[in-house]
């Protein structure tokens, strides 16, 4: 399955007094990406919490490259680097979509908890459909 | 009772490429300085929230008079202009603290439901100790 | 001319513990709209800035109707209510997509000046193009 | 010299649906104890901004231990790591107050540029105090 790169084009109130995008913005970045790349596996993720799963972070890291700045276009490009049922690690790449600059990149890890208990669970039994879409994922990356 | 001014410094983070406090920021300084008030007024929001009380935004309002900037140290001074058990209305007073400048004045409006429900709650029923202390809160602003 | 909404869905980073928006983001949510709607017009905001205007706040008003949530689609409709040559006012409508539901309305009211020494300036001289642009915004309005 | 550790408590806006800090704003955390560091040691930022320095992040990253949560108070222990003059690294720890529970760990890393061409510059020649103050700092962390 093919997934399109998340993108959209930066806000006046994500940059700062350098005049650059502030540098936390780039975590809410990944997320947006994120969320849109988990519905294109077909795991909304406002569905899954619905059903009562959550995700949260265990690790994130971030390289700043080049600045962006307001109202210029990026996208976002996701891997999924590492599933094991009990977390996975995703990669990121954003670029500037005018001269496909890269900008930054980065990684977050995540555990799958229950939503009402904060209890870590394994996807395979509480959530399968999530697990084969995420397997699916990895597999699609080693090709 | 004397009420203490909500005071701290300018963040970096809050910033724009204006180079001075974005304006969404403001109606942030205005919650953290009623968070504040509400803890002085014998009310912790915490506390509140724990006993199933939310207090929703009805209405917001900023009129921006002199940019704040990075590092300057302001302080928000809030009165309690309305209360009728069902909603209040607060305004506000953001001062530089370095020369007492007037920065913004605002007003919020808000109504109090059941934190499980949404439903909208009368105050003097199901929290008597905050309806006192808003009452009381409403009488020295009188005086 | 026909202005097209502003239009996208909510983020995570955008909700509060209240489980919905939080309300300091609808100042946000204006502020992207009102930018798509000066590219619209013909004058992109980064352009004007880098010609040296910037257009700072005076005031913002916000009325919460609806709360928005995770994931929903909304979209901003905005009107320019005054214009005047120094000082401009815009009204907005926020719907959610789904139902049209409005979840909020809001008013922004704006000066122009000039970026280097933040001194206010006649839209008409320094900038006659910005100025007809809205001009024609501000009539077509009252068709 | 010893350095006061930056505290304060979690404003609502921090929190998102989870109920929780919202992981993007521990590098604003991170950020605000900086600056405070940077002043202890005699380098207020605003400070060195003006005479044409300026420190952005070239990576940033965050292991997420125990949740934060609305007005729970928190300091953040900053250690420099590493200094050579082109760069510096700092890393982070988060505790909550109340039980010193370690909520998170992280690291930035930074290099010094001019302000107004965005250029690398040395610090030892462009702002001998700061370097001085940086070495000192450095040594004090190897005591």
């Amino acid at each position: 399955m093919d997934i399109i790169s998340f993108s959209r084009t930066v806000n006046y109130y994500e940059t700062d007094r350098m005049g650059i995008v502030h540098h936390s913005n780039y975590l809410r970045f990944f997320e947006e990406a994120r969320v849109d790349w988990l519905a294109q596996l077909g795991m909304p993720y406002e569905v899954l919490e619905r059903r009562g799963l959550m995700s949260p972070l265990l690790t994130s890291a971030c390289a700043y490259h080049k600045p962006l700045t307001f109202r210029e276009p990026f996208r976002v490009h996701i891997t999924l680097t590492q599933y094991n049922g009990l977390r996975m690690t995703l990669a990121y790449r954003i670029e500037r979509t005018t001269d496909n600059a890269l900008c930054a990149t980065g990684e977050t890890s995540h555990c799958f908890v229950d939503a009402a208990t904060f209890r870590p669970l394994r996807l395979q039994r509480a959530f399968p459909d999530a697990h084969a879409a995420l397997l699916a994922a990895a597999a699609g990356e080693d090709e």
